[in-house]
């Protein structure tokens, strides 16, 4: 049945009950109704938003970006052209096809231990030569990865730990922190946790690669949003005039004094384009100390399990770089931190330090990149928007789809891989990389990495593996097979899971 | 003497007085106070704000993003630091060395005539094979830039004619327009203006070419901005409580419609990274007729100029290309538009059409591009946004700074030519474009083309010619002869103006 929030959604789930949550967009205080919901849909958005990110990585069927979906939260309905869908009433969705329909339909669920599908993908396992991981961020998504078959972790984004209901608070004081022993507080209450994530990331991968990702994204993206907070300010002020105790005012003017601070620090952090902002390893670079916790973190979880028996092969990644030198700042950081932790422990760990290879630069330096790099990593979303110059916020509601229904481009690059425009500057840094640095192993971590045509093209520029939605890793394998074979324009008959 | 708006600073200057214009920033509405100043003084912004880039071409002297000025517009002064200047006293600026002084200090206005250095440039003209032509929009530009040795124009930015205050309310009705013949009916009346502006510049540089490049920025620079139509709208609810007539409350509510009818489409028109967006060729792609109309406009002109006997070489420059199908359906709308007015004027014009090379994605794919364009454009200023993934508009006041001081990037790459990144890509798309067609004439036309460091390397691409502000043509000429000398390490030496 529908329900129209986060909250809903969840006490329904917990009542037993199937629901689907619809949505204008989703954020991260959404998040516990995603996890709680069988589905998901959405009137905005396209496939790098929130809901279909999320979405994706938890294996929830998402239809989302309905442009035709009006939701009334007073009347608590939603409208689709003529029809009234009430919240409650019934709807079945099908995010391949992008379909929502009327009343409860009957499904099925896929079964992954079907022996004919493991016959087969074992078969793809003997012929593929390319790797296949997966992109997880919790010791249950690499639990279920490892089932699919995936052999390491090609990405884990730390951010996406970030944004815990108990923890983003602290997040969010290290962000408006106003003296560096403040910050450095907040900085200190997170490492137990992102320590305790890392250990149960090593310990469902035992024997293979976890790459984990420093952070990434924008500060901003973990406050409230300017509008949101400019429309609260407002409301509070207007309410202020209603009351009638002294103690209701005082706890009005608190909030105020509150959302004021956030706003404060909101404004500055603002950016015009916060995708070409303060973020990524130029984070890193501002505060080391968050490089120097989330590296702490990840050794100390190595060596804890290490000494418990576990095979760990931790691989730190650096986001965003665009210049060697970013790189030799931060290995400094990184090695020094690691060094320290590893005499702590009185162990030694095989860990290893490498780049995302997302900027233009990056690739066109690459040759540079790997004398500090061990491994690169393509983050084709990234590349993909400053290659096109098309923003992967705004893409799929702009023009973009003029062009994608008009054959102004043949397909939606952050779908498949351009291998006229990425393509080619990916095959720049592979070569430039392995000048310096013959044994560099690359992989790909965007979203290209579950798609079988991008697959074939990682195949073909000799990548060493690619990493996707851990419920994309069984399509991942047969597709790797298809492009040894040669068989790149089979595409259409690869199965759907 | 210091003034803190742009009417009066009109007003001073047109009693005759000297005036410092002083504001937090510039917009499109402050230009007629920045053209009657002598100078100009604001707290935010850098190399690339709009206040910096006007003053640049109108060779106004300017110290931008002093972050110590505060403004206080109710008792009509500022402060830096202790010191409190009122408006009306006397400050003097240096736009070189970025220093603000306080009284009014001696000024020379320097002499382009000064037959030595006339004899230096004519030295430099016969050294250098790189051409130098200038940026200009207006025709005034175009006489000042061929006074100082300008082979011709290398960009005019034909949207700085739409932000004149008589244009502006019906660039804005072409973007409110509700339907295709209300927006038809504005872009219509646009014509006889961008004629009018297109005959001067032809005539201003009768024997030499003259790159028109079609309307480039996103829709929503025309437009107020969305906060500030926010807090107007707030502004006027409020006031409406103390209206006494009905025809001040009538007012008021004409006021708060046409404030929402913009907001409306403000907010329909909001990207999260504008300078991805829906901008370039991308506007001329969804509204072809905005091509037409500003293709009609050039060749009416040049049909007119060259009647009165007029040596008229146009060059109609599409901007942002991304894929070489977006040029050939634009190359489409463009000739046919152009055969249709020849026809008409009964004259045949030898005009040329290329593209800008400002993505990455056009610089990879260049022998496609050059397929169509019969000449390249660099738009640098772009290009090193994409390819270092680093908004213009935020550069200089977020983690770029820290990089350059902390040698973290060797420098300013939006103010000298990163030659290892950009530099490669530019020789990429020398190479492959010039393979195609072998006589492709390339230039610069980003606020690199007056920097004699990236000049340099301008002429070591093998480029044709660079473009840059008219005030920096001289230095242009002689940065070119070193060039040729191969003396780009002589830069210090270089006289500045």
């Amino acid at each position: 049945m529908v329900a129209f929030d986060a909250d809903t959604t969840r006490r329904w789930a917990d009542e037993g009950k199937d629901v689907i949550m619809v949505r204008p967009e989703t954020k991260p205080d959404d998040v516990h109704g995603l996890l709680a919901a069988n589905g998901i849909v959405t009137a905005r958005g396209g496939r790098t938003s929130h809901a279909a990110v999320v979405a994706r990585q938890f294996g929830k069927p998402a239809v989302i970006g309905v442009e035709a979906l009006l939701i009334d939260f007073d009347d608590r309905q939603m409208t689709i052209g003529d029809e009234v869908i009430r919240e409650g009433d019934w709807i079945s969705i099908d995010g391949t096809r992008g379909e929502i329909r009327l009343g409860k339909l009957p499904t099925v669920v896929p079964d992954f231990k079907n022996p004919y599908l493991l016959k087969i993908l074992g078969w793809a396992d003997g012929i593929r030569t390319l790797g296949v991981r997966a992109n997880a961020d919790s010791p249950q998504d690499a639990e279920r990865a490892r089932e699919y078959g995936a052999e390491g972790i090609g990405l884990c984004r730390t951010e996406h730990m970030f944004f815990d209901t108990d923890r983003l608070p602290i997040v969010q004081r290290m962000i408006l922190a106003k003296y560096h022993s403040e910050r450095n507080e907040a900085i200190a209450e997170l490492l137990p946790l992102q320590r305790n994530d890392f250990a149960g990331l090593f310990r469902a991968m035992a024997g293979y690669p976890v790459i984990i990702r420093l952070l990434d994204p924008p500060l901003h993206e973990f406050l409230p949003s300017h509008d949101e907070l400019v429309q609260d300010l407002a409301d509070l002020k207007m309410r202020l005039q209603h009351f009638n105790t002294m103690s209701e005012v005082d706890e009005a003017l608190d909030q105020i004094r509150i959302k004021q601070d956030f706003l404060r620090r909101v404004k500055a952090l603002r950016e015009v384009n916060p995708m070409l902002g303060t973020r990524g390893v130029r984070l890193g670079i501002l505060v080391p100390e968050l490089t120097q916790m989330q590296v702490r973190a990840t050794l100390e979880a190595a060596c804890a399990c290490a000494k418990e028996g576990v095979d760990v092969h931790p691989e730190i990644m650096v986001p965003l770089t665009m210049h060697a030198r970013e790189l030799e700042v931060q290995a400094t950081v990184i090695r020094s931190e690691a060094e320290a932790v590893m005499a702590e422990q009185g162990i030694e760990i095989n860990y290893r330090l490498g780049t995302m290879i997302e900027l233009p630069r990056a690739a066109l330096t690459a040759d540079e990149m790997a004398r500090c790099a061990e491994f690169f990593s393509f983050g084709t979303n990234d590349l993909t928007q400053t290659v096109f110059g098309i923003s992967r916020d705004d893409a799929e509601r702009g023009f973009l789809m003029h062009y994608v229904g008009n054959r102004i481009v043949p397909e939606n690059p952050f779908h498949t891989l351009d291998a006229a425009g990425v393509g080619k500057l990916m095959e720049i840094a592979v070569k430039l990389g392995r000048e310096t640095r013959p044994d560099l192993e690359i992989g790909v971590c965007g979203e290209h990495g579950g798609d079988p045509k991008s697959i074939a093209l990682c195949h073909e520029l000799g990548l060493d593996y690619v990493s996707c939605s851990p419920f994309r890793v069984p399509i991942a394998r047969l597709a790797a097979a298809h492009a040894a074979l040669g068989s790149s324009s089979h595409r259409e008959e690869v199965p759907r899971g």
